[in-house]
């Protein structure tokens, strides 16, 4: 059985606002983040199945007919009412050699590739195939790079396998799939997250499929119709933080002060209302100058009000400080205490200005991409389409 | 007519949570700031009437017959339902040569104790006497210097007048009087107030009289019975700044983002009732490390939320972070957008870290002092109860 080749690419994932305060029953914004995994599927003929994830320094090839012999004798079937298949997955973390504590990056990686790829294909023919992928985004960020990935891999061997069809044509650059496809693609990543997060909210791989923007709210994920690219900086502090500890943090602070801080989530709640409102306004009237000045308000009123809840760090703050010296403003995206932040680019802010900003952030010792906010989610590439140096990579392996 | 010297100092006063806030129907927490004002009145048998004001450079003397000469025939009675004599004010406006808009500092210093001195001395002969005022408050900071001069003017007049008594006793250093006279002083002070402010809230005259700490609610004010000392740096950033535009500022933002701003204030709301609640535990019960962890916290919230009504400032900020940097915890007091902050010092900060701190304070441009907010009210001092360098000032006259 020989499959096509193709390249896809998903987007990474910011919180926009409602990052903690949708823990506690708010509404969250979640946007797709324009550094992105591309994935380059290569049929072979060697009888191999290779991955290569050059990130994480991770290069493995297996014998498609040692796969084989994993795959269990009652084909691969769910049990009742559960998601993955607890067998198949047994299984691979035994053939893999996860133990149960070891949840490293590499073998998570592993683990989602391997699942993914046999449940799709393990009914049939194992086909031999080459899978690269190369992501722009940083790991352990909290920036959806796990979602990406997963993403990538389900539509790109969804793909492969027929049962989504490649949406590409000759004379397009990119392409994207139908409504259901995607909902397939989602479907199928969300159990990639599964493998390596356990118990994920499903709202990383949503963006990663659909882009754009998600509205999240008690479980609840609706993705928006339509929303305005927004340029941003991203910038990655680099201080690791514990996501865990910080969602503990706000908990104790809220019953530790409730009359105080129950009105703080019931604002966060309007600020991603409001913003909602005015990104939607954005789509179908001129944009002004008062559409972003209205965006910069509530990224200034919500990086308080993340403060106030005991999830910022002084690294965060530089980085308010030092981009509102050059008019900008910024606040954490995600978890906070250290991490990410975004920072709101005009569509006037001169690229002086932005490079001068991003060189003042990395000389503060942080990462800093000039990216945007809202792009698309899931889509399949022509070779050309690609970054020269993204192909490059792609194609070493 | 002789009357008796005195000496009497009245506190200014800070706003401890709830600033903005109240204006929109919140509880705003005022205690009394121990930078005082002190007035010395001494006896004089020239004819003569003398205030001294070397604060604001004013050194004024006049005839008493000439004063009389303003006391108008109806025997400075007020209009029905009016707390001002109306005509007495407008003579006295003509007298000290105020035009309408001239709301010179010095021209109100000199209304205000002229009349409060000719409405308790005017039905009968004027005493001739020498009244000398300095004060350790900045003026026009927003830190009630006007009020604590009209508490000390209103306390010492109406001692000198007969209408209350001298509370010192011979071995007193310092005495307050009783109930009764603290509402008579308040109520002149009031007055005077109302001369130098046109429509004051009268919070600042009540901490003058009562000292302590004042609960004030939708022109309510409520003295709260016992409060602990607390130490604090007070630092006056010197950044200009109109309460007038501040205020606007904090209603247009509500009227633009009320969903965000309306929880905002009931946030702020529960700050000062939590504080009111803690300041009242920490009399009845020993006062822990929790206690003041707490009051911290709150400082550190009521600032972020000042930030978001937009009455925060740069110079706010570098308070804030200088002060943190030696773990102690600061927010603007009053007005907001420049002006003063408070920041708490804990029972075991060190002496050093104290001077430390304020000589970083210092060095950002900014004056600062070490004091106490809830402390004592208006009192009578003996001579040697007063700190030396007062004392010489104010014998200088």
């Amino acid at each position: 059985m020989q499959v096509r080749d193709c390249i896809v690419s998903a987007p990474g994932k910011a919180i926009l606002h409602g990052e903690h305060a949708v823990v506690h029953g708010k509404v969250a914004l979640a946007v797709s983040l324009n550094l992105r995994s591309y994935l380059q599927l290569k049929a072979t003929t060697n009888g191999k199945v290779s991955i290569n994830l050059p990130n994480i320094d991770t290069f493995l090839c297996w014998d498609s007919n040692e796969l084989k012999r994993l795959i269990s004798d009652s084909g691969g079937r769910r049990e009742e009412g559960k998601l993955l298949d607890a067998e198949l997955v047994r299984r691979l973390r035994e053939f893999v050699g996860v133990t149960n504590g070891n949840l490293d990056t590499r073998n998570m990686a592993t683990l989602s590739f391997l699942y993914i790829y046999m449940s799709i294909f393990g009914s049939g023919e194992l086909p031999s195939m080459t899978v690269s992928v190369w992501s722009e985004l940083p790991t352990g960020a909290g920036l959806g790079s796990s979602a990406a990935y997963s993403v990538c891999l389900s539509a790109a061997l969804l793909c492969a396998s027929g049962a989504i069809p490649a949406p590409l044509k000759e004379w397009d650059h990119t392409a994207r799939w139908c409504q259901e496809d995607l909902e397939l693609i989602n479907s199928w990543a969300f159990q990639g997250e599964m493998i390596i997060h356990g118990n994920p909210s499903g709202v990383d791989n949503a963006v990663g499929t659909w882009g754009g923007m998600l509205r999240f709210l008690a479980g609840k994920i609706i993705p928006l119709s339509r929303v305005p690219l927004l340029r941003i900086l991203l910038t990655n502090t680099k201080v690791p933080r514990s996501t865990k500890v910080l969602v503990a943090r706000v908990k104790d602070k809220i019953n530790k002060f409730p009359t105080i801080m129950i009105p703080v989530l019931d604002s966060v709640d309007a600020i991603s209302c409001t913003c909602e409102r005015v990104l939607s306004e954005m789509t179908c009237e001129p944009i002004t100058g008062e559409h972003y000045n209205i965006l910069e308000e509530l990224i200034d009123i919500n990086q308080h009000h993340l403060n106030v809840m005991g999830v910022g760090h002084p690294a965060l703050d530089t980085l308010c400080r030092v981009t509102l010296a050059r008019g900008l403003h910024s606040k954490l995206t995600g978890a906070g205490g250290g991490g990410c932040g975004i920072t709101l680019l005009r569509p006037e802010t001169d690229s002086f200005v932005v490079q001068s900003t991003a060189q003042d952030l990395r000389d503060c010792g942080f990462d800093c991409w000039e990216t945007s906010i809202g792009g698309p989610g899931v889509q399949q590439h022509s070779p050309v389409s690609v970054k020269e140096e993204v192909l490059e990579i792609l194609n070493k392996y």
